[in-house]
């Protein structure tokens, strides 16, 4: 059985993986410092107010600390925005992120429509969703750029479906876990106050490559946030989320880290593109840092052989057994799955 | 402005903090070292499965991996309970931890009924909260032993409880965060595969210390927990909160720890109730490792003059301005304290 997530290290033993699509600087030395610094806070209860983080991001954002809210990694805001909200029609991309599905899966008799993207649109948005956001779809779940296929969606369409939204009353959940690795300037945070059926949750999962901390964020108007923190644990963060999440602000803020990750991202994908397309593998374009593939032969067996973990992407609505998903790396674990493929293909 | 939960260092100086009430002995080294060890983990996903640690619990607890599920401390079961559950009335002692409330808040037009304790029967559950259970009653939170009395519920009573909910089709949410430190054996888990509307929560919040953490469990039968994971975010646990919780299991299942914790809570509880005693506090009967107190005096600001947070109980509903809990700590501090009350008094 291939897992439903990236990152199935539990299942197998893997020297290189590439399944998970987190920055491949890997998370920054002082973040890692102030998580290991927050052992001294074991004993300690989490602020449940947030205040040092909320206030953080509040600075670095450019919005006021009530319009967010921190919580143990999208995945949590995502069930819990599925409580406040209790959809009973919830409409979502073809393919998209499996996290939407499980958090709308637990509200009974919850049907989820789908929005097929293309291959021979390169699985880009177009204007065809507007028709699908009718007035029967309570929740519209979007990501930007999409996983798996790193797909930015074009500003004047997110303007579109902003509208469309407010007109059938939908509300909009934007995940935009991967908005800053994409370098893309596409973000809905500035909408925040004009659209109040809007949501764009974040995290550090990916961005500073910390998945075993847990931490996201949302932002949405004041009302929307008190209205979530009920749906909430009262101390959603750990000590070192808390921690992960402040120091991890203060640096990205700074903007260095960013700007290197952005150079090795889009320098290694244009490399991954460049070699994997030679060998004959069908690469889809992407803004983010990590590529959809496709391939007719089993890539996904015959590299776990030689311990390299990729994401099979056959259990994504709108995928089939030829597509794959690898992660942007560097160089030196680029290199070996390029070899690696060489030899399988 | 009081804190609403103990541990509230975030707006006060304090150099001695009874005001949370968990394990005096602190975080056991071997726990401190797994969590410290987790750090080589932080660009891993944690286990969705939660395989190593439910299986430590299932074989320390001597029950199957499939009745438990972890989670981001207790409180995270509680929200996600109540989201799986959506009760219209929900049944809570006064006074009772204001957690449950907090969740049940969350649940758009439920009813908080409460069955209040007496303080001339030392706030001890007896047979009238039988009359309270009725058939209008979806969910009963109760807590073994409450919080902040730290009475614990006779094993006859508790069994009658269970008979009462399942004649009304009411839902019983024991609460047993603080069941191991009062060296009670009064425990509901064996009776989760009998009285399957049952649910026994727990965490090593207190037991080991580990607030910052954030690691709770919960017992019930096989198909409760499988749609209970519906309502709980696909990673519930850090890293941090799974080493935490598969080393303490393993740590707790020696006993050693757990005997030595007892031993001094027993001795120093025993040495705080003469002493307060007889300096005219009037403390109730606890089995915990925590105490109630009632005294005319301001003992909260009096005290936190002198750097010593303990808890303000006036915002628990049942109880007033004149009730403060203090948790037991180890001797040193528990001095400072009475020698504090002493010149308070």
């Amino acid at each position: 059985m291939h897992p439903t997530h990236g990152g199935d290290i539990y299942n197998n033993t893997v020297s290189h993986d590439f399944s998970v699509n987190i920055n491949p600087l890997g998370c920054p030395m002082e973040v890692k410092s102030a998580i290991a610094a927050a052992i001294q806070r074991l004993g300690e209860y989490p602020d449940p107010e947030q205040k040092a983080v909320r206030n953080a991001l509040a600075s670095w954002l450019g919005i006021r600390p009530e319009k967010l809210i921190c919580a143990a990694g999208a995945s949590q805001i995502f069930t819990a925005l599925m409580s406040l909200l209790r959809p009973s029609c919830v409409l979502m991309t073809a393919p998209c992120f499996g996290g939407y599905k499980y958090a709308a899966h637990g509200i009974e008799g919850c049907v989820i429509k789908r929005h097929g993207l293309l291959e021979e649109e390169g699985f880009k948005l177009t204007e065809r969703i507007l028709d699908d956001i009718t007035d029967e779809v309570d929740v519209c779940f979007l990501c930007n750029p999409n996983n798996p296929t790193g797909v930015i969606t074009e500003d004047e369409l997110l303007f579109k479906i902003l509208k469309r939204c407010r007109e059938t009353g939908t509300v909009l959940i934007m995940d935009e876990c991967f908005i800053e690795l994409s370098g893309s300037g596409n973000s809905l945070l500035s909408c925040i106050d004009e659209y109040d059926m809007l949501y764009v949750v974040r995290a550090y999962t990916k961005l500073l490559a910390i998945p075993g901390v847990r931490f996201g964020y949302v932002l949405s108007c004041k009302k929307n946030i008190s209205d979530l923190a009920d749906h909430l644990p009262e101390w959603a963060l750990s000590v070192f989320a808390e921690a992960a999440g402040t120091a991890g602000t203060e640096l990205l803020k700074e903007g260095e880290y960013l700007n290197i990750s952005l150079k090795l991202i889009q320098q290694e994908r244009e490399y991954l593109v460049n070699e994997l397309t030679a060998i004959g593998i069908k690469v889809f374009p992407s803004d983010g840092n990590f590529l959809l593939l496709k391939c007719d032969k089993d890539l996904y067996s015959a590299l776990l052989k030689r311990r390299i973990l990729i994401r099979d992407c056959s259990d994504f609505n709108g995928l089939a057994k030829v597509f794959y998903r690898i992660a942007v790396k560097e160089h030196e674990e680029n290199r070996i799955l390029v070899n690696a493929l060489k030899e399988v293909l």
